[in-house]
């Protein structure tokens, strides 16, 4: 096992696997920006280091200043968290050539995995059903046209580098198809430096399902159950569930199995998320994320099975010690993202100084934060600075202990998703599972 | 289901008894003495009602007090916590004969198995076994004498209302009997106004264990596992775990099924705990406590049952949902009691103000606590103001993950257990599983 390990990364994910290290008797060495040096993740790190300025590219995304760190602080292994470095392969493959392991999917299954078209290939060699739409990049406007008549209207255009929403276009009919295609083609070279984009049908009231993996590099691939990620706002995950309530129990093995089938067709190794688009019983392979996801403390309460702790065990060679049968979710776990936005004015980000942070306590509460009372938010970064996590018997269990702890969740200073949340757990439509993934944005914003 | 339930008690039993009734859709009412003005329990009802002054006789121990605010709120039920009144068992009459239900074993139960020499009895009738002793109330030292000569020293002199060690007495040699026999009817009648005592066996390395059961009254019966509460100072409880790490799988499924086997033998309602004391394989019947108790949490979090909601809903007559199979305990729990206590200083309740209180956060962590940051903890009560529960795949990841989480809990302004717990858990005999319930007096604090 590593002796020490730097955390390429901030806020409450550094502190998420500064507790994995610590708890493996692993030094956890942090690193920082100007606008980080007091930080959580700093505080609680058996080391920290200076990186550069508050911008990210200045710092996080600084991949020279971090192997420097790395040497200076003679670490074993470099663990990259979510966001900034993680799905970057060029860095995953200097880490990996240099003397430090990378913990974390190699750049190797990123290559397969990370780009759409190549993944896409992948799932078909394993039969796992995909979204009708195009392998191979695509270039001219006649080639959308053409799709769009074969499998019908809307179709999506999306960057081969793209996620999160950014990079996606939508085409209701073909007069949009030109200038639709121009901003999937400029978005992709803004935001992933790759022009790239391919088609898919786009469906229109989809759920959206995501399926927990992780293989251990000696042949072992194992499922740990799937994540309902459907509430989202502009594509951004807003609240996870996990089991999803709209599988049957024969669909939920199906698409769990396909997704780890999908996987150990090309050898995957370390943890990732394969998502799909689910509709009237009928689920489509969307995309691999190879790197731990924000999300993932909703599989870990349901199968008590620590997953940061599993990257870095698989990373320095150990075999999975459970079988797939052993993995056994139980309950129902709901997350709720904590972001410093206000809902009630687009959720803008605000950052500012948390005057109160009181997290909720008791049964059934689990709470991840980058932050303690009296720390600033920065506006630098991701807006997302806590998580709670509830879990129940049962979904109505889940939602009432989430309403519980939401309602003991102080915090002054900022505004916060918080009042969104409260407004969803009293939803009709969220609680008799009728959403989709527009549906934040359709019928319960108004937007 | 109750509308509104009146919480007869105070601190961070209140609290989590607020919580489970708030995920119900109940109103919970507190009540509150002089120094209790302001506390968390308070703060976090939907209602409370003063009782009175604050030593407990004025307050929480005031019965008519209680069935008073229990009038003029209007509740349909009384819920006891533990300590103060939860072992009453004419309070609980009291509150059986009057328009309001009483959420706890019944009177009834309180009758069977509250005084040990009936319990002791009903258990014999069960075949769970028992640690020889004598099943009627002794008078003279010459009982002692010839029970020394059945069964061997040492022996144990036990007041019939006793418990935590109050009413004790161990006899050595013949030559001690009656002064100990006069020192235990002598506590047996101050503190709990019983002069009757019995003998025991009295086993010298013996681990603590017990199990949580849990009836509906109408004819259901279920064990939800053991628990191991062998880490104790002075008979006071510290440190419990489950599973027990001494038992095997044969004889842990018996030890829990005499338990449950020996309270359905009196049709036991709502939940209950049945201690035993294990030693070279044997286990022998010890007690049984009628109430919630303080280590409940541990079974919660392995089992994912709320055991507060079951004590509601048994207590408005719902049927128990889930089979004996069904319940499926999982990993290794760990509570640690923070108690306002200096440990460097024999223990010392030590009162006051928590200038600093911020619980830890993060994967398999609970916090019950009765404060926040800020609140004075009063000299006139119990010195557990809080529990920290840590769970894990095993034992190793509870340890790992209890040691985390205790560096992670900053309390300043009053000493607390904390340090003992950190203790504890780099103490080689726990973590090989040789302590017994002398142990930290005899080898960790060298008492």
């Amino acid at each position: 096992m590593f002796d020490r390990v730097l955390i390429a990364n901030r806020g409450e994910v550094a502190v998420r696997i500064v507790h994995a290290c610590t708890e493996l008797d692993i030094d956890a060495v942090a690193v920082y920006s100007d606008a980080d040096e007091e930080a959580k993740h700093v505080r609680v790190a058996d080391e920290a280091y200076y990186l550069g300025g508050s911008q990210a590219k200045k710092s996080y995304l600084n991949q020279d200043a971090l192997l420097d760190v790395a040497r200076l602080a003679d670490v074993d292994a470099v663990h990259p968290g979510y966001g900034f470095l993680a799905e970057n392969q060029s860095f995953a493959a200097n880490v990996e050539e240099s003397e430090f392991a990378w913990i974390g999917p190699p750049s190797s299954v990123m290559a397969d995995f990370g780009e759409k078209t190549s993944a896409r290939t992948i799932m078909k060699q394993a039969d796992v059903p995909i979204v009708p739409g195009t392998t191979e990049p695509i270039e001219a406007p006649g080639a959308v046209e053409a799709f769009g008549e074969e499998y019908g209207y809307p179709v999506a255009i999306k960057a081969d580098g793209g996620g999160g929403g950014r990079g996606l276009k939508i085409v209701h009919k073909p007069s949009q198809t030109e200038s639709k295609l121009q901003d999937a083609v400029r978005e992709g070279e803004a935001y992933f430096d790759n022009p790239m984009v391919y088609l898919e049908r786009f469906l229109e009231n989809p759920r959206h399902i995501e399926v927990q993996v992780i293989g251990d590099g000696h042949g072992t691939v194992r499922h740990l159950g799937e994540r309902d990620c459907t509430i989202q706002r502009r594509q951004q995950k807003l609240v996870e569930e996990s089991p999803s309530p709209v599988l049957d129990e024969e669909v939920r093995d199906e698409i769990c199995e396909a997704a780890r089938r999908g996987v150990a067709e090309a050898s995957y190794e370390n943890v990732g998320t394969v998502e799909f688009l689910y509709e009237d019983g009928e689920y489509y392979f969307l995309e691999v994320n190879a790197r731990i996801q924000v999300e993932h403390p909703i599989t870990e309460v349901r199968t008590g099975i620590d997953l940061v702790k599993w990257q870095i065990r698989v990373a320095a060679g150990e075999k999975l010690s459970f079988s797939q049968d052993e993995v056994d979710p139980r309950g129902t776990a709901i997350e709720f993202r904590i972001n410093a936005e206000d809902p009630d004015n687009d959720f803008t980000p605000l950052p500012g100084t948390l005057s109160t942070f009181r997290p909720p306590t008791g049964i059934g509460v689990r709470v991840e934060t980058g932050v303690d009372q009296g720390d600033s938010i920065a506006p630098f970064y991701d807006s997302l600075f806590a998580k709670l996590i509830v879990t129940g018997e049962d979904r109505d269990e889940a939602i009432a202990r989430g309403k519980r702890a939401l309602e003991g969740f102080d915090i002054e200073g900022i505004p916060t998703t918080i009042p969104f949340h409260r407004t969803l757990l009293e939803d009709r439509g969220f609680l008799e599972n009728e959403h989709t993934t527009t549906y934040v944005e359709r019928e319960l914003l108004d937007e």
